[in-house]
């Protein structure tokens, strides 16, 4: 079991790269974040590995086995996101049924157990749920197929509060009980922090970070202290933020410090809030307007 | 200019009450919060006053004229939403155009100005967004037609944090510089909170605040203490949340206090969190699976 790998990965839409030579991997039962700006490629990426789009360059591999076109390692990963691949008039719960057909099993058990908390009606038409029902379709389904590698491209889509809760608890709750690799990509940053092993950044159609959330906390510093000092102490580090409180200043600084300079007694080295941090590395960088 | 009212309406879907004789009113140039737990009837009740669907019952009139198939009366409303109502092989610019037709007149220098600030590319054709860019582009159409009312179902879908900040400061400033009314129905409540002049919230098919947000911070208080003492003071009261921090419990109370109970020394009234209060009296009472 080597997981998902990446290599050399690139695509182009209409001669603008939104791919650029990416490798990556997705381990065995890890949760990872695919996180990234509107527009930065998550969506392409996570097509590429799901068949749904082809790529220009490179090779893809689930276990060593090609995954381009190849049946058998495509039923070892789901990918849930905007695109619905089912008839607007077919039933919810027919909907598990053909895809039992196509993974072998579907655990109905659990989809009754979540459609209960969910309170959603398994015999209502695909077509007919709102935005926050139709999310909530989609990750039952997600939840429940056999699949070793769980795509999930926003999977709190216009839910209220109260059901993000209860995805988040149910996502903890399954992966605990039957360990898979998820990859979530999210614009929710802050309520998904605290369930992530591992975090991607993807910016400009590469990607800008890929570290465990454990090194990641250990390369993050927020740097705080009296405008003057505190701004000639960072000078030289990688500040990926700033934030001001009255007459103090704050630099979210990633990676290491400078141990040639002495820290001022005015200044102080602080812990920083993973969910900041994460937003800051993520809004790093540029944007460009389309996508898919 | 007497705005919107809506008398006596409700909506039944296969026999389910969807929305139960509501009774609300939009005025002039203010800002309304829509809130409400997913398949609370939100999306119903825009999509009626839009004429998409007709109510079961009740009346709907703007400046006092009958909004029901009057076109005069509609075309001072716009409805953004989940349902696309353009081609997808049209492109953004060009559905600029197709607004202005029915409108009457179209702000495309302020298109161009919102379009740079979210850096979309508007000789895109409409069906190749990506989810985050798709709302971006109705965004776009929503904050420049002239109308005088306009509703944004979920504006910020799929958008990451730092589009959201550019359509929150841009609301604003569309805002102050040309006043009308704009109605949000959002999941993302802490985030728009300091926007919102007035809050509606919807639960079980009924309006269950109706309130301007000056007048819900003045019924709003969070009362802590130990526990015994805090309960029993409490008790009696109307209770919307509660939450504890070690030994200390908190309950989030909306209404009137017990004057005629001595609060106790251990005991203290404090300022209540807007945002957490929303989030309470939003998650107050069940839901329901089907919607639309």
């Amino acid at each position: 079991m080597t997981g998902i790998k990446i290599d050399g990965l690139s695509k182009k839409f209409r001669k603008k790269n939104v791919l650029d030579n990416i490798s990556v991997e997705f381990k065995p039962n890890k949760i990872y974040g695919l996180l990234g700006r509107n527009g930065a490629g998550k969506s392409t990426l996570l097509n590429i590995i799901a068949n749904r789009l082809y790529a220009d360059q490179g090779t893809l591999t689930l276990d060593d086995e090609n995954l381009v076109e190849n049946d058998s390692a495509l039923g070892k990963l789901y990918l849930m996101n905007d695109v619905d691949m089912y008839n607007k008039s077919m039933r919810l719960d027919k909907i598990f049924e053909y895809t039992e057909q196509f993974y072998g099993s579907f655990d109905y058990e659990y989809a009754e157990k979540l459609a209960e908390r969910f309170k959603i009606d398994t015999h209502q038409k695909f077509g007919k749920f709102s935005t926050g029902y139709h999310t909530i379709a989609k990750l039952i389904i997600a939840l429940c197929v056999p699949a070793d590698y769980i795509f999930l491209d926003e999977p709190v889509l216009g839910l209220d509060a109260n059901h993000r809760t209860i995805f988040y608890e149910e996502l903890m709750t399954t992966y605990s009980e039957r360990p898979r690799t998820f990859v979530v990509a999210t614009h929710l940053i802050g309520e998904i922090t605290n369930i992530l092993e591992h975090v991607m950044i993807v910016s400009e159609s590469k990607i800008t970070l890929d570290e465990d959330v454990e090194d990641i906390l250990a390369k993050s510093h927020l740097i705080v202290g009296p405008q003057a000092e505190t701004k000639d102490y960072v000078e030289g580090l990688n500040i990926v933020g700033k934030e001001s409180l009255g007459n103090l200043q704050g630099y979210y600084v990633y990676g290491d410090l400078n141990d040639d300079k002495i820290l001022p007694d005015t200044v102080q080295i602080e812990r920083v809030d993973l969910q900041k941090m994460f937003i800051y590395l993520t809004n790093q960088g540029g944007e460009n307007g389309v996508n898919k």
